[in-house]
């Protein structure tokens, strides 16, 4: 359950620009502010099964964004490969300042 | 016009999977084949002017996804990164082949 909520979270993340204002309205207060389906229900003067349709429709699609563009299976998949890269680097060429500059400029990118 | 249809074939690539694939067809003909209008138009026994407003359409559409996403943006700037950090190394650890693969499939991971 745990993983699955951090899941949504970067996909929420990576796909919110195509989201609707409302759909990010309840995403965000569902997922990063951890409010319930009822007191978003409340904030807004909707019946909580409507909150609860739209945050499983908005959740439907972010998979199927994800399915489509990968955007969080590559960010991960470039995390790992920074991470042995920076590894490499502090133990073998710690005093390089500059080489860790970059590498640490490239993971902060995303 | 040359720099536009690069521009035109990174969005290409980057957003394709979210076109229809009529979208995709006219697009891939267009930009990857080099038709003529005239001669995609020819292929789907469609006018021209169809073809034309299709493809406007669709060019549309993937600047609008860029300036959602910034995927081209992105990988623009993580591909100057990494191409400074291969510099680098090749400069001061040219025998570091592990080191050097590290950064190569970060460069093709994309």
């Amino acid at each position: 359950m745990l993983e699955k909520t951090t899941r949504m979270n970067y996909l929420y993340d990576f796909y919110q620009s195509l989201l609707t204002p409302k759909q990010r309205s309840y995403m965000s207060l569902y997922y990063l502010d951890d409010y319930s389906l009822g007191e978003i229900a409340e904030e807004y003067e909707v019946s909580r099964q409507a909150v609860y349709d739209n945050i499983k429709r908005t959740e439907a699609m972010l998979e199927e964004y994800e399915e489509k563009l990968l955007l969080f299976q590559k960010f991960q998949d470039r995390q790992k490969l920074i991470k042995q890269l920076k590894q490499r680097t502090l133990q073998q060429y710690a005093d390089d300042r500059e080489l860790l500059q970059m590498i640490e400029a490239l993971e902060k990118l995303e």
